[in-house]
């Protein structure tokens, strides 16, 4: 079985390491340049685009800035799980809000700003707090502007000035006071069985995912009952093949959709240790037509990213607890090289497990770990 | 990191997906034709044998049998681990046998047969009922004699008579009628760390391990002490660095040494899902000098071998409790194809687990497995 992946990064390698005991061979797409390479050396295989297309089973991506004629090609062979229109909607966020909005799932007020002109009636319309986000290739913390008071508001309108909008408009959203961020995964496949995993808690600094903890605490009914009706809505709305992340913000017993991610996903690393079966194992096994495997919590897990710093791995191997896995790319601020994940039988293990591991890692480059100890503790 | 591996088996393989996320790039030596190739496509990489070695910063094995000239090449360089010594040892009932005795570790009493006039002499001295072994080349059943009565005689001598047994000794070992067969396994680094994982026990079955289970049921403190002692005694004679398996017979409260292997072992294959750390993971860091992994067992597990045969994976997959390992070979009767590891919290759900899987396998191509379920549900 061959399946061709659009992107070469983590996502596609990890994706590969699932496969290899499935007898699934991954081949990985560098979109930048439209060849054929290793998921994990990334060489050059010598085979053309077109060819691996023909001779794959089915084709996938590991994101969803994928450029669309690659997607259209891919769509064309009748072999893209998920289909063209889910990975699109996951690249823009206009079409992302109008299917929530038609599946009628919670997510913040937003205006659509196609003209530098509807920005002052959306602010009016939103309250003075708001988050302009490009509709499109806007992620991990770029492209976004935050305007709070009246004196953010000019440096924002000469900057917007220079975009396009009518081309990729801006979402102006209502900034919204969350008391956390959760996200939920899970897989579909194409009979439309469906799996999810339990709510991940997901702390991020500047943009960016630094630590995850699953399954979340304190969740209640009424929040998992939410999240999982929102990802059931839109699986089956969409006939989606695969694995998906929704990102919510949570607002007292209230989940509000933040983002979809039509692949998998940062937030969902941490079941390869944390569950039988992991997101890039269900991926495979969704995209494929076969049965999901458990998605159960085997203990409490976290996932600590390595961002821009790998710590000298001896100290992260001599722990009982952890499991490192290195990306095998070159250190660059900002640039997510690898990640830990930490077990623990019990909650109160998990958080001991932490308290070790972050006395072995600076905190300039772990900002958040305190914090989620912090609210492991409390769970 | 990079570890260059003389065979491009399942075990080079599993090595490979061991390696990834440690940034430890793992290549393959096809012994065969001296070709170094990728450990799960096969593939020839463009790259020389001498040249790999070069770039290599260790050298290892997958299996005891590599060619002379090959491993002489390997131990020049001073980067193979365990050392030349050490896998020649498991090729070798001669030499296995002598670093017994020098070690003081109990095993079946035997002879050397250098000469088909030592076979009587043997037979008298070790008592009627004796198990004639080639002393090198000799696995998985082959080349393996087997003589309880006179009439057995007989046709083992005119077969032995062919072979040239001043160049390759047979071993005649007495009989032992052992209760159950058991296997450590351990890994020792180049600063004398040792770790060893708990008892294993196996069930074989023409010559070819079927099952295995770990831990071990009713294995008491003298046992444990037997195994690890006997562990460490060899591993520290020989400085040995790397993943060393020693398979036993128990009898009553001793065990008896039945074989070295000086490698990964297929016996060690349930550490991929009852430990933190895996046979693979552990290996390439004792050989990289790096701190051993707990080899703690997480649950109660059991590793089926797929023999010659490979059930419908669906059915495999929809088990919650079993996780599908595939070598991406064809099949051919007698071959590993691959293996399923089952997990259960106790061990009565391990039991519970083994016979649901048992409904879904042919017994002809699992002929242990029930006898296996029996010894589990008395444990």
């Amino acid at each position: 079985m061959k399946a061709l992946i659009y992107g070469s990064g983590q996502l596609a390698q990890m994706m590969y390491l699932a496969g290899v005991p499935l007898n699934i061979e991954v081949q990985a797409v560098d979109v930048s340049n439209h060849t054929v390479v290793h998921p994990v050396s990334k060489q050059k295989l010598n085979i053309s685009l077109t060819q691996a297309i023909e001779e794959a089973d089915v084709l996938s991506a590991e994101f969803e800035h994928v450029p669309d004629e690659l997607l259209v090609q891919a769509q064309y062979s009748g072999k893209l799980f998920p289909s063209q229109e889910a990975i699109s909607i996951g690249a823009d966020r206009v079409k992302e809000k109008s299917l929530l909005d038609t599946l009628n799932i919670a997510n913040s007020d937003y205006r659509i700003i196609r003209h530098i002109d509807d920005l002052l009636p959306a602010i009016k319309a939103l309250g003075q707090h708001v988050v302009l986000k490009a509709s499109r290739d806007g992620y991990d913390g770029y492209g976004q502007w935050r305007i709070k008071t009246q004196e953010d508001l000019n440096p924002v309108l000469s900057e917007i000035e220079q975009l396009d909008l009518a081309k990729v408009p801006l979402i102006a959203e209502k900034f919204v006071p969350f008391d956390r961020e959760l996200s939920i995964l899970g897989a579909r496949n194409n009979k439309g069985q469906i799996t999810v995993y339990p709510l991940t808690e997901n702390l991020h600094h500047q943009g960016q995912l630094h630590l995850s903890v699953a399954p979340a605490n304190s969740t209640t009914d009424a929040l998992l009952n939410q999240a999982q009706l929102a990802f059931e809505k839109i699986a089956n709305h969409l006939n989606y093949v695969g694995v998906l992340a929704i990102e919510f913000f949570q607002v007292g017993e209230e989940l509000l959709v933040n983002e979809l991610a039509p692949r998998v996903h940062n937030s969902g690393h941490w079941t390869q240790q944390g569950c039988q079966t992991c997101q890039f194992e269900n991926h495979l096994r969704a995209i494929f037509d076969l049965p999901l495997g458990s998605t159960k919590p085997l203990h409490p897990t976290a996932m600590v990213n390595l961002i821009g710093y790998i710590p000298p791995i001896e100290s992260i191997l001599t722990s009982n607890s952890t499991h490192l896995h290195l990306y095998g790319k070159s250190i660059r601020p900002k640039r997510k090289v690898g990640h830990i994940n930490v077990t623990g039988k019990k909650n109160l293990d998990l958080v001991q497990n932490l308290t070790e591991l972050a006395k072995k890692l600076p905190n300039e480059h772990f900002p958040v770990l305190l914090d989620g100890i912090k609210v492991q503790k409390q769970g």
